[in-house]
């Protein structure tokens, strides 16, 4: 019998319990941003990825959906522009940490053994790595020993092939993949009324300096919030990573979750 | 002209600042939770209903909507069921209270000097006290004076007129509306396809005693996790809540940010 | 034999081991505040009355009062005037908490297991419940599972009949019984010489809009800082309080941990 | 015309308002702990102390007494005999450190300029230390850069001519002047009727290696809890104490005060 | 006049004053970690190296180098082989954030203006950056303004001629430079006693899933911890590496800070 | 077979893990400052006396040297002349404590159970008490209840006899040698290169009233940042005190560990 939902918040709990108590049950968390994404895109890219790729996953392996933290770590300059941009919101990393621990750490709590995070906003990446480490100090000292995580960036799991079609002259690294062809192109597959392609800002990729400088200088970032021209992104080219990424995380979890 | 969006993550970062840099609009930030709601109900109502109220309040004041958030304090037995159920998915108090410190002071580096926490979960009441007189000691340290705040928990603009035509047979306070009246004939009116009336539970009104013990004895919930019986809910008295809270809510902004 | 006295920090520490070590003698811990209560009251009153509510209820069952806490959480408008008046003298949420769950977990080292927090300040109530969580994660760290708490504020405990003689006017609900006819009458019994009722401000009901300010407005809280008048307070309704409040408190210290 | 109290909270809000106003009047601060004294004195030694020679200093130099910090700083088995002690209960660093800084900037948010530590438990120093200095950075934050702060134990103002009176055969160093006889006299003099100088255990005073061990030997302490004998305590020995410490602490205050 | 040294600490303090309180002087902090790093170097390379591109990075632009930080965060395993080897010593990110926080405030309490964090174990970066950014908030709270900080790590300035030469068969990454040729022969360079490169395991490139999992699992990483071979590490290519490194960070300095 | 080095950084992770295993082995941690000490010695005094120290006692017990800390807690007024000293470079007292607790619980996962913290600034005392009883909480936590720290400053061990040496002339207190003769003699004897002390200042012994008080007044340490006269420090005398402090802490060592 097909479930009717994979996302646990929609659930009536005796429902979720049902399904969550044994241990077995996924549970996929996604980590998003408010984040400026350039003219063209608005600022809740991040959220919105990953909760849809942790929806297709979840729909794949029988897990289920957590709702999505909807704010993330401060935006890096040469990943995200900067966080001096407007409507950039963001929290700082303890804050991060802690709400990310007691979630969870709640979700071990009914009975969940498979955890995964699935993020949507490459800053978010260490403060996750230490969210983990101290949920499973603290569950270990609650003498619960058999809970695993798989955390995960949707990007990472593009394959060469597939970034030779993506980026037919030249692909110039994830670092500067923000506002541009990668969430540009999903984006268009899945939120086409939120992208105003016509808005957005052709430019050279951007090229930082091999270090970092504190208070960020706006002039490093081009003007748009992007790092990189989504010019040629394309809802076609959204299929495609939707494809390929969905079936990176679906293998993932369940080589690690079986 | 009218604006496409009040989400402010749905609008492009230009769009964004062109509203918020004057300082003047209003942003309605809702609070939420993760928690069981009975058999019948989702586990984010906490989530939809404070973040409709927040866009019926910014369509009519001109304010936007800022990202909600999806977590929030822990459920207590007198006003929630308990944190014991499963499902119910929560923030240890310091989480709270420092995720949304941060959040405020982000809207407030972009130009934002109104703000308005919109809240959908009795629990996180205090704790959202704390962030906003941390975050006001926090702006007065870096020479912010002019920042205002507006928090209310959307329940309580109901007045008693409506009182009596919502509950005709006796109204037992807002404390054991959970997953009663009040949200049900919401959710009805909102979210039909996600309440099964069907399955609620009828039960006589929870009773406790004049104080709380730890850890909480579950019987002392009914089974279901309601705290009232949600049967004499209807879309009607949906409808006559987001008339009467809607109106109130934007009253109160009105009166305190013009 | 009857003891010498209840209050555990007048004892020697062989005395207090001798009672504590079984961990059935409850521990009742006063939580106050330092906060203005009007022109006609100190400003800790929130310390006197629940240690003597502490103090009669330990006589009733045989516990033990502990030192109590003589700074509590911030004021609020609605039910303390706010935190701006001169006087009161308050700590962050976090700081309470941490003190709290520290102490509490020292009396379960000793060996209690039965432990009841009798507050005297409705804004500490949150933070309580925080750190009672808090010690009860810790203490299920340190596998020690079979401590309970009872948590109460001694108002609480009025029933309707006695609402009745001490309001003979019409009760106007406990959140602005701020320096009113309740604590008023009471420090009119226990404390007559703290108490200057010809300096007592009379004035009609503090009402508030169904939402908070802030910072707050001052000019919302009537001049004197207390929320309702004390002028039909008497040491009469001080014995009637005391009567059943006690009463109740015993009751409850009797139902939980025997 | 003289004040009826010099205790802070013993006032009503106006009467403290109007002589904290002006930033002249020091307020002294009394720390202490609930820690074990010995079988012959009770636990709150270290708040009575203090607070007694806030009381008679705040007299001289017309100062305002503020409620005492009930609980301390851990005690360390050197000075106090060792945490480990039933009846011992004490707060983290953390929870002083905050607890305090918390309380002198409202101190200062009144009005009070000029501030006074009296400590009464050796353990506390340290973190007094921190508190101040958190305090003052954060004041400095704030633009409040006149506040001056006096940090003392009584104990240290005890002289040499004393010293000899007090101990004829010798004196050991206040270190393991815990529970035996500076305390005692005073409490002989200030508390007779809790002091049982008949149970108190006569034994030569504690030594101690040249260094710390955790988790502390309880065989290194006397089991009394005494760090050397009160047997040669008097009430004739407590009147030179509060005589020397109290003058002490006056000129301390008119010194930095003035 | 040369310098008798450039290593702050080595100095007395009003020779150290002489150079700081004008604000130019750039201090640059060393930032390392207690980590294995194969069975052919030994656990403090992380501090060696970057303390050592400190020196002569300051002997070229007048600066001065402070006391490193011997620990660093905790180890990851597709870049430092994970966690659980024996050895690695590490920090939770709060204690390495706040530790880095205090140290840099103090250099600017001294007159410092330009900093410079240089980073020789990739596991701190974002722990750095968080650091960095409280630091600057309170400095902003401090009403200081004009304060610089450069964030690099010594190997991302070796550029792809060097790497080239370097790694004449191939080169996998720098994530996996983990004891591979890079530090290897920096080390033989610098320190060849501390280096035995007989021990050295050899092994083909660590590969790794695109995800992590936690509980790490130690069967990933090779068994000698290192996570490329360092069989063709050199002391002439540590030669090049010092070399290429050493003038990228002396122009970041001049560029930023002139 | 005599080892190499008993420097645990100086190892490769299979030889450490060898020795450590076994749980015997102590670890000692030295804890330093950056600190200014007068006209004639570098700031890292407390870092490279205490390293010694260890380095020694770990030659005769078999023992390893962790990495320095070398950053510690505040400069006191009336044991390091003030926190107000350019140069001057420290932790908040969180800070220390966090990251003290951190490293040591890294090497008890190692398997250490015998750790010795060799402390070599004053102030760091009271804060490394704090950490190792957090380390020991925590610990106890994870059920490893075998742990056994040694706390110690190395100066706590020069006995009467050889103060009677070192100070021919009259010993004022191990309070104010602060860039006396102790900490001279050591380094004329350790690090001559690293003294200068032609620039010594003279001074009569530092002298404090009582009491402490915040901000630190400057004008109460002399001026060269001394408390005492380094004059009469020599290497010979810093012969005496390596001698004797040496052996004092290897038969702690030995009492306690063995």
């Amino acid at each position: 019998m097909p479930r009717s939902t994979v996302f646990a918040a929609e659930m009536a709990w005796p429902d979720y319990q049902e399904q969550v108590k044994g241990g077995d049950v996924p549970i996929l968390i996604p980590l998003g941003s408010m984040e400026q994404h350039g003219h063209h895109m608005p600022m809740h890219v991040d959220v919105l990825l990953p909760t849809e790729f942790a929806r297709r996953a979840a729909e794949e392996v029988g897990g289920l959906v957590a709702p999505p933290f909807t704010y993330g770590y401060k935006s890096h300059q040469k990943s995200g522009g900067g966080n001096f941009f407007p409507g950039t919101t963001s929290l700082d990393g303890a804050s991060l940490v802690n709400a990310l621990k007691d979630v969870v750490k709640e979700f071990v709590r009914h009975g969940a053994r498979n955890l995964c995070i699935v993020n949507g906003h490459f800053e978010n990446s260490w403060f996750i790595t230490e969210a983990i480490d101290l949920a499973l100090r603290e569950l270990d000292w609650a003498d619960i020993h058999d809970v695993k995580f798989v955390v995960l960036s949707y990007w990472d799991f593009v394959d060469q092939a597939s970034i030779e079609k993506l980026y037919p002259n030249g692909f110039h690294g994830w670092d500067i993949e923000h506002g541009g062809v990668l969430e540009t192109s999903l984006m268009l597959r899945l939120h086409p009324e939120l992208v105003s392609l016509q808005n957005a800002v052709e430019h050279a990729p951007a090229t930082f300096p091999p270090y970092d400088v504190y208070p960020a200088k706006p002039d490093w970032t081009p003007a748009s919030g992007t790092l990189s021209s989504p010019k040629e992104a394309t809802a076609e080219k959204g299929d495609l990573l939707l494809e390929v990424c969905t079936k990176g995380i679906v293998k993932a979890l369940q080589d690690e979750f079986s």
